[in-house]
């Protein structure tokens, strides 16, 4: 057997996020469908990370194993056609046999687009958050400054998660803004569930005045999610990279 | 009566371009049943340019006639929440009796989008075309070079068009690249029916080698629309401003 990593692209508005579900279209059901007729193999497929409903991805990563004879660079330009137009395989190699797209996983980079202006956009209408009140920049980004580092995220974790460790290293957090576009771009080891969505969220508020910049730090302190701001919708994330 | 002008930003995939038409759904009709609902009255809209099926918009004008109260640069707050997320009224204002979005228009710019990359795009699927063979920016610069200016574009116009003088100014004329997209952008007082998408195929076709960088003048020169290349798809061009 062969083991294959692809890299895909997608656009999340039409599927119940990455995973296969009953009764519900997911983005991973639909490339192992392709990989199926692609081989005739009942072909099954293993992602990195598990996006949301709605959640973009320019580089999710999975990986999966075959008898087929295409050689493993192949594979992306062989199955665009089985696919429908808001999925794209955008590259394939053959890799160890050892590789697993979730467990050897070093790192993952998330961005979120704010679409920061009066009227919504036309265009972003399901690719950013649209914010109608003008935040403030510099202010979002004082307190982002308090986010990276090895701690535990427990305020910036989705209320119902059962994951027992909530410590996770931020190796970057970045604001960037272009016309009325805010870029929030968010790299680290790893997530906890909701993490990104919470972190984007709280640091809109700290934009609008709801949350003062320097009380980021006690919130990450308190551990509490109550604290933190809400979660931002899931249309304006991306997952971007996994690193391995 | 008061006149209002608007700028309309929208997704043109699901219309049947700008200009209303018997059984088919245009954008122009869906703002003028939005202004319908929001005062009561039966409102006309004027469009600037009649956008083609699938051609997007940043900055559409538009202007219509109203008996009104709502202040001008009100009506776009107003209207938005009666429009389909994919059509947005992102300005408003009063402008004199005299005032007529496709008369007084002194210029145009558009932009078109390449996406260059082997393999396709999940997120830009609608909103660039997808040319999978690398294409070589600087031959594509060069033959740009020989389009600005005041000159009959013949060569550049539609076969069917009965438009019949074919003189127009080409302003200005750009070539962008950023990671695996490239931004054609082309200002000018007016443009001849597919004229953009023309010269972006052209340009495309330079890119690939079938076209020399320099032909470009004899082309122009010939009027004659058979050398010129194909007419890129519609699903890559954006009308992102009118000058006035």
């Amino acid at each position: 057997m062969r083991n294959i990593k692809v890299t895909i692209e997608y656009d999340g508005t039409g599927y119940h996020g990455w995973q296969s579900q009953e009764n519900a279209i997911s983005v991973q059901r639909v490339v192992e469908d392709a990989f199926k007729k692609l081989t005739g193999e009942n072909i099954k497929i293993i992602g990195a990370s598990r996006t949301d409903t709605g959640v973009h991805a320019y580089g999710q990563v999975a990986n999966f194993f075959t008898e087929s004879k295409i050689p493993g660079e192949k594979f992306f330009l062989a199955v665009n056609s089985l696919l429908p137009p808001d999925i794209s395989i955008v590259h394939s190699e053959e890799v160890q046999e050892d590789f697993h797209s979730r467990f050897c996983a070093k790192g993952k980079k998330y961005k979120y687009l704010i679409y920061n202006d009066r009227a919504p956009s036309a265009l972003l209408r399901s690719r950013a958050f649209h914010v109608p009140v003008p935040l403030k920049l510099e202010d979002m980004k004082k307190a982002a400054g308090f986010i990276p580092g090895k701690k535990d995220f427990s305020a910036f974790k989705a209320s119902g998660s059962s994951v027992k460790d909530s410590v996770r290293t931020v190796t970057g957090i970045e604001l960037q803004k272009k016309d009325n576009i805010i870029e929030l771009t968010v790299s680290g080891d790893g997530f906890l569930y909701n993490m990104v969505r919470i972190i984007a969220g709280t640091l809109i508020d700290v934009g609008m005045g709801r949350i003062a910049p320097d009380e980021l730090s006690s919130i990450l302190e308190s551990m509490d999610r109550t604290r933190a701001g809400r979660t931002a919708p899931a249309h304006g994330l991306y997952l971007v990279e996994v690193y391995y």
